[in-house]
């Protein structure tokens, strides 16, 4: 069951009773795996009034420090944005991710990260993302709130399932935390190899990890490139010249 | 332009908050025209706080005291049930039924009609309903919240117009030359660093390439992993021990 292993994700989430609406969103769609990251909620009665049957969701939910540590096991991690800029171009609506993610979900957690009610993701939180989805809406007035915004994901993943085939790949997808390992072996290389500087380092990772995260990552795929990284740094430290 | 003919419907709404969170909704997905029949609001003033900037949605409804009325001038009444009694039965989903609803909008006003939060539509005002639609929920909790069942339809109708164009990306896919001449500087350098042997290089530059070719690449991506080999080639070289 490939929803069992979807995880809504809320950053900072500064509302109660969106946190509320987001459980019933998530109920109603079959979908109980909530986390949250550094929550700012005062009024936590709020969220459960609005949750209304979908309070063991509510309760059950986990809290995280950081956003690296709710989606450490995740095999994909998918951030959703209303923005345009240069980190969210190859963004996709909901409907043509599902598929995919439900693909993904039948081969380990995938999460779905919503950002803040007034900021939403920031440019380090969307550097974890490996997928970027983006909800259709009128230009006039693109915010959606937070629960509609789960809803719309939730809704559109619940029905793609009608279709679902499971994937036959064999191998072992990678997870975030390998991802990041990658990241952080990369940029360095590429830092110390004077690829880039300093301040233009997030922009190329962002250009770089772009290409790794057009597909699922195996563990196979990541450690290839783990070990590029350490034999080119090994080269640049100690091969005849 | 079909959306303009749609009209949400809001029979008795019982909660300011869910009328205002109706307001936000219909505005990110472009829909303006809003009628309430009888309502039971008495916090007008958490209307206005959840519409958020589709206050001017809020301020323009109308206000009829019968169903009958609401739709007086609607050339198709779409009711919405959650339930699947007698009258109901020949539902469809939201999905199926948005591209016959866009087209009668296009030649008169369609109503979308919404019960109320504690009870739904009455089976006399079902009656005068002339399609029905079903949202696809979970059947352990299929009670959508009303902003939620209103975002849900607007959204199908929404992206049945079609007119909702998806990113796209600006910069050109790279041609197969390009690709190869990837495939020949990585293999290069990778010989080069002591990465893997002659023997193995194209079974390891099959798995390399797979990485790259999940997604269509670009010039640009191209550019940055030529620019890579080139960086890492010179410091393998050059850089200072």
């Amino acid at each position: 069951m490939p929803l069992n292993s979807i995880r809504i994700v809320l950053v900072s989430p500064l509302y109660g009773g969106n946190v509320g609406s987001v459980c019933r969103a998530m109920a109603n769609m079959g979908i109980r795996d909530l986390a949250l990251v550094d929550p700012q909620v005062s009024d936590w009665r709020e969220a459960e009034v609005m949750a209304c049957h979908a309070g063991d969701i509510l309760a059950n939910r986990k809290t995280h420090p950081t956003l690296a540590e709710a989606v450490a096991d995740c095999v994909a991690v998918v951030g959703t944005t209303a923005r345009q800029g240069l980190y969210r171009r190859h963004a996709k609506t909901a409907r043509e991710w599902a598929p995919d993610l439900l693909a993904l979900a039948g081969r380990g957690p995938v999460a779905l990260v919503f950002g803040r009610e007034d900021r939403g993701l920031l440019n380090e939180e969307v550097l974890i993302c490996t997928h970027l989805v983006q909800i259709p809406t009128d230009n006039a007035y693109s915010s959606l709130n937070l629960a509609q915004a789960v809803l719309i994901l939730c809704y559109e993943l619940f029905l793609a399932r009608g279709s679902y085939e499971p994937l036959t790949e064999k191998s072992t997808l990678a997870p975030a935390e390998m991802r990041a390992q990658l990241e952080r072996m990369w940029r360095q290389l590429l830092l110390d190899i004077g690829f880039m500087e300093q301040e233009k380092a997030d922009h190329m990772m962002a250009g770089i990890l772009r290409v790794f995260s057009r597909g699922a990552l195996t563990e196979d795929d990541v450690n290839i490139f783990l070990g590029i990284a350490r034999q080119a740094d090994w080269a640049r430290r100690f091969q005849q010249r």
